[in-house]
């Protein structure tokens, strides 16, 4: 399979990262990125650097006081008095509202969720070449019909189009479904990260154009808390072209994959015309976010079920963080995927 | 004057607040409350403790699921594998909305903005005294036409009707302006914190009948960021009935002074049947936040200047941290006003 990449990542090393409370080791670390690397390379894929394509896709998805927040914001910290190393802001607006400040300490509330996204001083270049990789992976997708894989690093589902939150900056997957949109009309995202894709959602949450279907922890006591509940369907015009599946903390394969069939389902009955597959693989039951406990057979049944919509398709990775087995599933993925997989032509 | 207290706000003894990313000591301590009531005593002015009228007040401007949320919240926290000492949440919904999750950590998120409000094992009771605190000093009010002073801890104005922010819980200025509407029908709060008073003004931002105005630092700069700018002036029915007069970090008596004239002007036009001023002290020179300069001479003309309004008044203790004129500006404060409150007899 083509598979997409970047080496200017490493430098976003966050190490910030509350946990109920208590601060903890970051999870979204640059090793995360070698070990897929690493597997993809194992299983004699296609591997290229992505080329930098510039703004312009990522300002599809985001905000431009967002994107120019993500360039500013860690000098204009530094300059704080007393500043901590990294961005990290603790006072937010809140569901009343309020108004868009021009400091740099209620920018950082305004733009973000949480504190677990801190900014340093290589976020931007790691996020805006996360995005790059993502859009060569559309763009290779449009090209060939095919699949590709790409291996984004920082994660993206969770940002929404002027919010960082959960490790995530730029939407990556939404970056590319947009992409993607563009040519063929009508496009499904499908979330497997153990997490709701409250980001993807929320991007698309009004249009019809893209459905998007998520599969995840349930969100009533897992992050992202607020989003990713059953009822949650879509409004306005995408009223409908939203489906959320939580599945009980704990579950195994089998509720998973059968979760999987409903989703894949509703997107064959939605007809489109080509498929993003937010690639989270911290649904692994060697994952230290303990949300699901999916095996590598798991995934690997999942990975053939989703080729098996015969769509053109960029797979991109999400979440999934260091344990024994996350190459193991990336490689088991890509391979059951690529075998399973003979698009349509068009 | 008349004094409102309680001794059971001791207890609330929040130890984590996080300023520019890093952790420090919290401001909002048990010994401020002690430090005024020494004040007040030694200003010879009549003292008690406020009696318990229930939840019925405070329920009148908090929701029941924040209610309920504050009165659980610790014990539910602890029970969590390894969970912070305090309740301290760190994901939020932000603006784009979500649902209300039925686990702890989410429902954190949702009633808080902000991680300056942890609770404790006694920040519920705390909380609830302070607010009987100002019923009982509306209730002077209103039986006397004259004035009274509730020593609120924790304070309470940048609590909205169902989060917690900037130490504040329960908002105990708006419990007491609530409480003098039903009997006045139309209520003025003047709010001379350092701080915005954004959970004041939201709670009434859509209500003519409730004036709310604030003199505080330029939020663009300085806490709570997305509130107290100049072009917020309430909405639906409530449009015109909310002014907020920002002024430079920094700026010291004379420009404090003239904006508080600009606030009685409003008020005097408004011509409300009576009065609650959000009596922060926090604007003091040697204020720890360090926003604005106010010399105790500047909150004695203060002081006087609201006094000769010659409204039934209800001050409420909002902010105002460990410094060496703590104790001295209330002092001064109420002095200044006792000497030059007539109130004309209704």
């Amino acid at each position: 399979m083509k598979i997409f990449h970047t080496e200017r990542h490493a430098g976003h090393d966050p190490q910030f990262f509350l946990v109920r409370g208590r601060p903890t080791a970051a999870a979204e670390q640059p090793e995360r990125a070698r070990i897929l690397l690493t597997a993809a390379r194992a299983g004699g894929h296609d591997i290229a650097e992505a080329p930098d394509q510039g703004l312009g896709p990522i300002a599809d998805v985001h905000t431009p006081e967002y994107l120019d927040f993500l360039q500013v914001a860690w000098a204009q910290w530094q300059a704080l008095p007393g500043a901590s190393a990294e961005v990290i802001p603790n006072v937010h607006p809140g569901r009343a509202g309020g108004h868009y400040p021009t400091g740099i300490v209620g920018r950082a509330g305004w733009h973000t969720t949480d504190t677990g996204s801190p900014i340093g001083p290589a976020t931007w270049e790691a996020a805006y070449h996360a995005a790059q990789v993502a859009v060569a992976a559309a763009d290779h997708v449009l090209a060939t019909r095919s699949a590709a894989y790409a291996l984004c690093r920082p994660p993206g589902h969770h940002a929404f189009a002027d919010t960082a939150g959960g490790f995530c900056f730029l939407n990556n997957t939404a970056i590319a479904a947009r992409r993607l949109r563009a040519v063929h009309g009508r496009v499904a995202v499908l979330d497997i990260d153990v997490h709701h894709g409250n980001g993807t959602q929320g991007i698309f949450y009004a249009d019809r154009d893209v459905l998007t279907v998520s599969l995840h922890t349930d969100p009533n006591g897992f992050y992202p808390y607020f989003w990713g509940h059953a009822h949650e369907r879509g409004q306005g015009a995408g009223e409908g072209f939203n489906l959320n599946l939580p599945l009980p903390a704990g579950s195994g394969d089998a509720p998973w994959l059968a979760a999987g069939r409903v989703a894949l389902e509703r997107i064959g009955r939605f007809a489109p015309g080509a498929l993003v597959v937010a690639l989270g693989l911290d649904a692994a039951e060697s994952d230290p976010l303990q949300g699901l406990r999916i095996t590598t057979e798991g995934f690997r049944q999942m990975a053939a079920a989703i080729a098996g919509l015969g769509l053109p398709t960029v797979l991109v990775q999400e979440g999934g963080y260091l344990g024994p087995e996350l190459g193991i599933n990336l490689a088991a993925f890509l391979a059951a995927f690529e075998s399973a997989h003979s698009p349509r032509k068009g």
